[in-house]
């Protein structure tokens, strides 16, 4: 069974569109590899958090902003599929 | 617990984006009401279906074609919270 990503959002901050971003750029990376994105609004303000399956890989509060995608790419490709290449969003910022 | 849509998509038919945005627009309306709507890459070809919870609300196949996001949120509005009105969305044609 492929995990599910779910993406739990504070809908009063307006975070709907930026969620439903996040998901369209993991189905388009990991189409073989998701079950599917979970789109959820949050009945807690403030809270954008990230799971793959029950593990939480991200929390807003927690990190004290939001990831950059390359950040979220490679926190769901490590859970996912390890050995698959991010290609240029594998590369460090100094590279 | 507040029901779930899925809305399955096959991928290779580039239907991400429509399946994205007919998400957003259920969520936008619904936030209240829903769980959540899960993004489900079909490994069908060519199927494009609606289920809330276990119930099949919309399938490409049997309709042959997409809904127009009306219908939509007509479909999902009935099962899920029958008494709201959608607004304008509600009108029919020849009004």
């Amino acid at each position: 069974m492929k995990p599910t990503v779910t993406i739990e959002y504070c809908p009063k901050c307006g975070w709907l569109l930026r969620a439903a971003y996040m998901a369209q750029e993991l189905l388009t990376t990991f189409a073989d590899e998701l079950q599917g994105v979970l789109l959820k609004p949050s009945e807690v303000s403030g809270r954008y958090t990230i799971c793959i399956g029950e593990q939480k890989v991200f929390d807003r509060k927690e990190m004290g902003g939001f990831p950059e995608i390359k950040e979220v790419k490679q926190l769901v490709r490590d859970v996912v599929a390890p050995g698959k290449s991010l290609g240029h969003a594998d590369r460090k910022v100094q590279d």
